[in-house]
């Protein structure tokens, strides 16, 4: 179990309240389960510490996420812990008024307004589910988007998750996990299954 | 993505709502993070399904979970989805009356308990959050677990989380999951953070 000690003192000039408070990005890459689902764990970490949370769903697909959306728009309005937002890029991002022409202009979209969240400081964490694979296809730059993260102010952590996270990307997070897939029961024939895929 | 489409058919004489509805053995393991969360977001699809939740947690931390605790509570109370029952070995195990006299006979306590909600159907979704230490310390005799797995009732679904799952648990299971550590940000100094690390 990890212990929360950390193998060196690091030598940054930052104070410990300083370094408690890092902004961290995130990144679940791999092709096992897991790594949208770990992010929307942390999401509930983050709204039992207050904070708002913005999630933005770069996938297209009716099914997917319904329960985590659901299960968070619940807590977001419970008042108990911080707000959720919850932009879905599938039935067109709630900002823009016409309809993008392509995924690649959703995606785009949908990076150019977490950019002008983060330079807001809307959220205290940014779930940006499966933006790995507009990052991988070239749709979005992913040079930019890093420099952004960067340069983001205040202490916003962004979680980014997908398959085959640009190395560039990997590189600039702080804390990366890769899911890797030791079993799957599509694998044998199994089809996905209500509460376990959706 | 995913595309939920099966590798091969399989010829196992069931009928595709049977398999549908097959009970799942999820493994989450690994040195990497994520593998909690993940369950947890698990939760929350089965919250989402109207399924009633069991969390049983084998770990002794204070801080650990609480976030994810109040997160379940809140849904489980909320009247949506499903009911969420939250069992913590930490503070003793709320149904044994005198406290348990090591941490091995808390976690067989919690496994005894288990495995008579198994038999009685109780829940949908078992989350046995750091169930593989036990196992691995040989707390718990993992071919027994196997055992009462492979032959449980019904369609619930178990999901299992901890570093150094045995290999007969892996070898029964239907999806493993190996949370590999790219990076963390311990490795360079940084203490846990609040609504990262709980």
């Amino acid at each position: 179990m990890p212990q929360g000690k950390p193998d060196v003192v690091p030598d940054d000039g930052l104070t410990t309240r300083q370094r408690r408070n890092r902004p961290l990005t995130i990144v679940h890459t791999g092709v096992g389960k897991g790594k949208s689902t770990a992010a929307f764990g942390l999401a509930l970490r983050a709204w039992n510490q207050g904070w708002p949370v913005g999630v933005f769903q770069f996938v297209k697909s009716a099914k997917w996420r319904v329960g985590e959306e659901r299960a968070l728009r619940v807590l977001g309005d419970s008042g108990e812990g911080g707000t959720v937002a919850w932009h879905k890029m599938g039935e067109g991002w709630s900002w823009v008024q016409r309809s993008p022409e392509s995924n690649e202009e959703a995606a785009r979209e949908g990076w150019a307004q977490v950019r002008r969240d983060l330079a807001a400081q809307t959220y205290g964490l940014y779930v940006l589910d499966e933006f790995a694979y507009p990052l991988h296809w070239g749709w979005v730059d992913t040079d930019e988007v890093v420099e952004v993260l960067r340069s983001r102010p205040g202490t916003q952590h962004v979680v980014i998750t997908g398959r085959n996270a640009p190395a560039a990307l990997v590189d600039a997070a702080d804390l990366v996990t890769d899911m890797s897939k030791v079993k799957h029961p599509m694998d044998v024939g199994q089809k996905g299954q209500k509460g376990i895929e959706w």
